[in-house]
């Protein structure tokens, strides 16, 4: 039987400019999770929410994670966790977002105050924290006050994850979701997640997000001589970590982005063609591409392989170097000691130690054939996994259907290249399918000057979020794979 | 016959407390010429020298330059240009230093005072100045003082040239040069130049220094996408200016310098016995190299062959990169525009613009062997011509014959290779013979913190400056080649 969502859908039109006003007042908290001075703001954001979900009838916690580490006089803002309903027969849907946003000034060149919600003709409503991700936080509240309003019962039980560090590493996070999943724990009864921090493919289309590539950064170090030396002086006389570097790191991939690093590429799961049948359908246009780059200068040529190259291939991108000269203008110096950096993005179904495996020893042989005296040592700095969940799951049945009735079109199915990591330790954590549903659109410029988030993205993003609970109550539970 | 230098010798001995204090009350004055806001002292420091060259009976001028190029108010210090002596019957003799001195501060890591002149029980004369290059011109100063004490006629007609923007580039000074080498100028009649201004290659034997690289620098700036792209997003899609400019620096030079360049290699002279033969006496050893180094990573293995990798082979070092990333900790960027730098150490006979139409041919093809739809751009940042003076010249046997005299050894016979450029604009504005005449050692830590002069390289310095005039006057014309 289908959700009977005309009265809901009617009041989240009729409550759109409380919805608006919400946004407005959470967008004027400068909750920057990076400025330390900032820190009391990001905690009053915390008590707005709490505030808000206690006005909307929800069970509230706001929990602390105790000192940022480094930093033992400065607590970290609370990861704030809500309830709503508690109905054995009823699923529980976990969502989560986060209530922290990145810097902003005026003089970085935005065009109106960062923390005053601009909205101009066209419905698009500038400041910061607009998209990323306070209107899809917010978004949740609206949909249990439209629910109120239209006097409809929420079909599922809502639990609520929002922490105020996102922007800063989620200091502390997953050791919380891991300790609140386990038996007792607030998230114990989760059935399945849902998280809105991501962007639609384009602008007109809404998407549902099911892969992200995993990344593992690299550092190749090069050390010769004790200090620095003077080009005119020793150089023909010392051997230069520098030019040792430059030619490592020239193996490492070509020009169209194939990794030559051996043993890499033949870890990639093979494209099946159920799997390959998802490109072609996907709203996008190598012209969206170039727009983005401001340039021609793309590897493929086709949209398909555009997208698989971006989502399901691995690539190496080299960052840069450390230690060497990196100003403008001339200086004739010889490094004594080089770093370079370069990450390699994973997906299924490359395993992040045998990638580690493979580069060393790639780099370690490249570097012995040059027969240098210097010493090379080659680390990993980091490494977080690829993520991709079923997209057949009810899950993600749910929300496709809750996006055919909001915007009259099917999702496009889609995976990300980069990586955000709390949708593993959610998947981890629970055992259940994680869900990304993005409520902005690509041109929203999270992270950027002039973020923004389009009043149509807002208010229709609330409808879809209710939509979706709605449509998660009725999916056939066999499709739980 | 040979010159009486007893009487001459003796007073130096005698006044070397005097030459002590003058040198204190030089470096006294912190004449750092890339400081703007220092600049008045630059000019206190001409100011001492124009008091002390009239009280020793010179002819002195304070020439100014003009304002410096770019800051219309702020007034270069003046060359300070002296004659003692015009007599038709002797040589004339031009030597130039300068006054100013590079930036110092205790904070950086003096263990002394740098303006206060600091003697330990070792004779080690600390104070940022000593040995660059106020040492030296005082050396002539006190040339002269000690002749009138001996009573001693000075055998040749000395002109100086004592510039006080060394440090920052030699501002103005090329075309005041040139136009005081012209007839009716300042500097006619000079008959030879030396520069006292380099250092012995170690602490014991001095030496006489007849070549000098150039030096040609390059960029190579490689452009992709309009702006920088976050790898996790367009990792796979964009080609990437950085794995093109590593693939290209790559290509430059080979572990042990050899240049990689086709063409560049053909253009050097060819070593003749008779060079060949002034390698194996000279007074250096590998451990010497090794300590320099703080390493044993060198490119040779005897002490020859490194020797002439540093004075007369040219070499190729790959100095960094600008626009890419070049701090501590991970950043996942895709620069989009990325500039190389390298610099060749050019020697005889190569040609500056033969040797950058190879790099750029060279650049350009290997660029295109990628493939890349990036765009490169390579380029002459700027390039300073090498200098080869012949050492049988009669400047350079007086000089060899004071050594003798002085310090009972014959000096050894040097390049360097690094570019001092005022000695070519000396040669080419002069058609004269120029000798490069150290007084410091291989340990006096110029441009670096506590630079020093020994006390023995400063007194036994001036006895050699003046015994150079004495055998100058008495060497056999036809060694004028
Ligand atoms: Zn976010
Ligand atoms: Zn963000
Ligand atoms: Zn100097
Ligand atoms: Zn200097």
């Amino acid at each position: 039987m289908a959700p009977q969502l005309d009265n809901y859908f009617k009041q989240v039109d009729t409550l759109a400019e409380t919805f608006i006003d919400r946004l407005r007042a959470a967008v004027a908290i400068p909750s920057i999770s990076a400025d330390d001075a900032l820190r009391p703001e990001v905690v009053r954001m915390s008590s707005f929410l709490v505030k808000e979900l206690e006005t909307l009838g929800c069970t509230v916690e706001a929990r602390p994670l105790g000192p940022q580490p480094g930093k033992p006089h400065l607590p970290l803002p609370p990861v704030i966790v809500a309830r709503y309903g508690s109905d054995k027969a009823k699923r529980t849907i976990l969502v989560y977002g986060h209530y922290d946003v990145q810097p902003a000034l005026k003089e970085d060149g935005w065009n109106t105050d960062p923390f005053t919600l601009s909205i101009d003709e066209q419905g698009r409503m500038y400041g910061r924290g607009s998209t990323d991700d306070k209107g899809p936080v917010l978004g949740w509240l609206n949909v249990l006050q439209a629910h109120k309003a239209a006097g409809t019962e929420l079909p599922v039980n809502l639990l609520m994850c929002f922490e105020g560090m996102e922007e800063y590493g989620s200091e502390g996070l997953d050791d919380f979701i891991k300790q609140e999943c386990q038996k007792g724990g607030f998230f114990e009864e989760a059935d399945a997640v849902c998280i809105s921090d991501n962007y639609w493919l384009g602008t007109q289309k809404p998407c549902l997000t099911y892969g992200l590539r995993g990344c593992n950064y690299y550092s190749v170090e090069i050390e010769g001589p004790a200090q620095d030396l003077h080009s005119g002086v020793f150089g023909g006389t010392a051997q230069e970590p520098m030019t040792d570097l430059v030619r490592v790191l020239g193996t490492l991939v070509n020009t169209d982005g194939k990794i030559q690093i051996p043993g890499v590429n033949e870890m990639v799961a093979p494209v099946t063609e159920e799997e390959k049948a998802l490109y072609g359908a996907i709203s996008y246009t190598m012209d969206d591409l170039h727009e983005s780059l401001g340039s021609q200068t793309t590897m493929q040529d086709s949209k398909e392989q555009t997208l698989m190259a971006r989502w399901r291939y691995p690539t190496l991108s080299v960052h840069g170097v450390e230690g060497a000269f990196s100003a403008p203008g001339a200086k004739t110096v010889i490094p004594a000691k080089v770093i370079g950096k370069f990450s390699i993005r994973t997906v299924p179904d490359m395993e992040s130690d045998k990638v580690d495996e493979a580069v060393f020893k790639h780099v370690r042989s490249e570097f012995q054939k040059l027969g240098s005296k210097n010493k090379l040592n080659v680390s990993l700095q980091h490494a977080g996994p690829w993520w991709v969940a079923s997209p057949k799951h009810w899950n993600f049945s749910a929300a496709g259907k809750a996006v055919q009735k909001v915007f009259g079109v099917a999702p496009d199915l889609t995976r990300e290249g980069g990586s955000i990591p709390v949708t593993i330790t959610f998947e981890q954590a629970t055992g259940k399918n994680v869900l990304l549903l993005p409520m902005g659109s690509s041109t929203d410029a999270a992270h950027s000057v002039n973020e923004k988030l389009d009043r149509r993205n807002y208010i229709e993003g609330t409808k879809l979020l209710g939509a979706y609970l709605h449509y998660v109550a009725e999916e056939p539970m066999e499709n739980g794979r």
